[in-house]
């Protein structure tokens, strides 16, 4: 076989995948490290020393092996993570960037693509209501946390760029709230501020921060406030941290205030969904993963700002074997305003999606999930194998199983103890059953189930297959132990 | 047209387009920015508020224009950049990956990814003779630059594990040759250690560090070192700094020493150009981008590490609603062991190119671009049209071209000062001329090409075609100027 029919092959193998009703398969398949060794083992999972090369059907057999082995993330029943179901014009928008291989730091290695990201980007800003700038307002970052990392840089130049220069020696102090995500004290500790420049602030019962709490926080610290990070949709119950009043709050005292709506941010989609980033517009700087909620493969993740020159100062190293002054359209290039050099194609995806699906598309999808998970909070109110722990009302869905005799849920402390121990042996079993797979973590001091509805394929039916599932497996165990 | 036709149609034009002679094709079609949104003003490049969705058949169009618009790095007279040429299994690894797109964060939900990473780490850590570990030896990263942010974490860490919680105080010092990569200050910014701790060292004419100007550096601060830098290729001339020596230096002051080989690195794939990185199994950490000169898509980064095991400790922020303790194979989840949270699937690719292609199949496409490029310097030394800039005998080749009236070049400041002004005019003439694509850069205050063989399709005649294309452009132009 050659390379060409081994391209073919290939090819063929993931249309056949992205094409197939994967509930036909286990959501995962239960295997553990050595079994999926084994299942490699005629190809090899270890590179050997001086190893020839396979021949193109052991390969092809190797790739039918990884897939069985790998977990099904466009299977409607995995609510594991808060993404799934890829789009499938996102996957072969994203596989056409892999073919035309490129690097999006100059227009000239990238005319389309740095386009495309400008264009994108602005309507990004638009859509989140951010006043118009020269400059495309953002740039496209590998991840959420790296743009997290990317807006307190930008903020600690704010503050005075010749940090940049001399060293970062002030004490400064960077407030989010105990719900925010861990990025915060990633990026702080890079970025030679410390973790405990990182000062967290009370929540609410739905995990939202509470804007007196925040006031509180500020004047209580001895540091220097740097900046506010605002968290549209926490990690565990999708809560919506209250904007304006934190904007207010920012604003009175010139902090820079960026909204970590890596998750949530998507619901800017949906006329309907909007509402719950009301005052994001005020925001210095505001993260978006479209890889989360909008169905684009990892990864997609956005940094908006309302102040794009900066960007220039702020990472610029003149590197003139790349950015060389002379060259036509040097000021479309984008490599100079950000950390890395190479960039990766992740706008092809996103504009060919956004393009296939069109705006109301896209709010169908956000809406969707949104409807699905609702309907999720309302079978587990009406059955008292079930609990809620949180309440919310966006995506995420955080509740308990019951075992028989524990029902209805008292909130005792013994039932408790006793639900605090199943779960983690419940979803095991459930994920070695290959019907769903849902995370658990503790919330409120209880290990709870959280079901993330990401992909607009589940159906109704999905949601209580999963819980009769658990029910089910639930009693096994009770009954078993 | 459903989307099950769609996918197939997208699906079917990136095979055509894999399979194609790239030769048939412009390296670059010249075209304006306006140019390239006319091409796609059918769908439109910019995003439209309340756009509807695009049929099918005109998303097809827009994909051809962008195809059509793209630069074709595949092209083997594409030689403007340090990759080039993705082999095919590469691109179809990565499409692969984005199918079934997940995070390779954690073991549940990457059990092959998370295997695989370990075992690539493994043997590229053998390979670059680092001692075996508990712990895989190192990381993927989104890129170089990130490489070396995390590297000088890791040595800040090594010297205080509490700077971490407490914040950067300290004047460090990090030494790099005056050659070496931006992403130095890039990273000494980001970290808060200030631009001011890189110190530049001085290089040899071929431009790599001397280790007793080295030497001389540490001597003369009155800053604390922390780290050296070692390149092993460098941007411009792809110099390889002397390890060994530097490694001896950094041992007798207990400094931590990087090695830069994101371009350079994959030399250690080949008995015949290995010796270049010598010593570099006594760095500390070994960044190294498989996307340069080995055909992976953008991107496959890798940092080596000699002692894993302060990954956790450094990067950990203990999540607890993603590395919970109590599931199973937890010690596998790499995602607590770096900065990224969610991380796109970089290393399928590589595992399945490397089957394919075997250790002798990586040293062969290394070696093929070496002795492309001694043959490219072979052809400017023959030719008086030509002048070399720096000798090296790596797969950078740096020249001029000398216009008749000049030849042969004799280095006076009158024929410096045309050839300056030609190269940049030459570079766009040649770029629009569609036949090939190589970078200008100052190289020794004169404006010099760079021609940059990585993709092992190119021939003999790809190169004399190119070097007689840029005679004729430059004959053309000094006629005509």
């Amino acid at each position: 076989m050659d390379d060409a029919s081994l391209v073919r092959e290939l090819s063929e193998r993931i249309v056949t995948y992205l094409l197939a009703d994967p509930r036909d398969l286990p959501v995962r398949r239960d295997a553990t490290p050595e079994e999926v060794d084994a299942a490699l083992r005629p190809v090899g999972l270890a590179m050997a020393s001086g190893a020839p090369p396979v021949p193109p059907d052991a390969l092809l057999a190797a790739v039918d092996a990884v897939v069985r082995h790998s977990v099904h993330t466009r299977h409607p029943r995995f609510f594991n993570q808060n993404f799934a179901g890829a789009d499938v014009v996102a996957v072969l928008g994203d596989a056409l960037g892999a073919a035309l291989n490129t690097t999006n730091a100059t227009f000239e290695a990238a005319p389309v693509f740095t386009l495309m990201e400008e264009a994108v980007l602005r309507r990004l800003a638009a859509i989140a209501g951010f006043s118009e700038t020269t400059l495309a307002p953002g740039l496209f970052c590998p991840g959420g946390s790296t743009a997290a990392l990317y807006a307190l840089q930008l903020a600690r130049h704010r503050y005075d760029p010749d940090i940049a220069r001399r060293g970062s020696r002030e004490d400064f102090a960077i407030f989010v709230s105990d719900q925010g995500h861990y990025a915060a004290e990633k990026s702080a500790a890079l970025l030679g501020l410390g973790t405990e420049a990182v000062i967290k602030v009370a929540t609410d019962d739905l995990g939202a921060l509470r804007p007196e709490s925040l006031r509180d926080a500020l004047s209580a610290t001895e540091r220097s406030p740097l900046a506010v990070i605002a968290t549209a949709g926490t990690t565990v119950t999708a809560a919506f941290d209250p904007l304006e009043p934190i904007a207010e709050i920012c604003a009175a005292r010139d902090l820079w205030l960026h909204v970590d709506g890596c998750y949530g941010g998507s619901a800017l989609f949906s006329p309907r969904e909007r509402h719950r980033l009301a005052g994001v517009e005020r925001a210095h700087s505001f993260a978006w993963n479209l890889h989360k909620m909008m169905g684009m493969t990892q990864q997609c993740s956005v940094l908006l700002l309302r102040d794009p020159d900066q960007l220039g100062p702020c990472f610029s190293a003149r590197a003139n074997y790349l950015f060389q002054p002379d060259k036509p359209y040097a000021e479309l290039d984008t490599g100079d305003r950000t950390f890395q050099c190479a960039r990766r194609n992740d706008v092809l995806k996103l504009w060919l999606t956004w393009k296939a699906r069109g705006d109301a598309g896209f709010a169908a999808r956000v809406e969707r999930a949104v409807d699905l998970a609702a309907h999720a909070r309302d079978h587990i109110a009406r059955h008292d194998a079930f609990a809620p722990v949180v309440a919310g009302d966006f995506t995420n869905v955080c509740f308990i199983w019951v075992p028989p005799p524990l029902r209805p849920f008292d909130g005792s402390e013994a039932a408790r103890a006793r639900i605090h121990d199943v779960t983690a042996q419940l979803k095991g079993a459930l994920q070695r059953s290959g019907v769903a797979m849902l995370s658990h973590m503790p919330v409120a001091g209880l290990n709870a189930f959280r079901l993330l509805v990401m992909n607009p394929d589940v159906t109704e039916a999905d949601i209580e297959t999963t819980l009769g599932t658990i029910d089910g497996l639930g009693r096994d165990l009770v009954a078993g132990g």
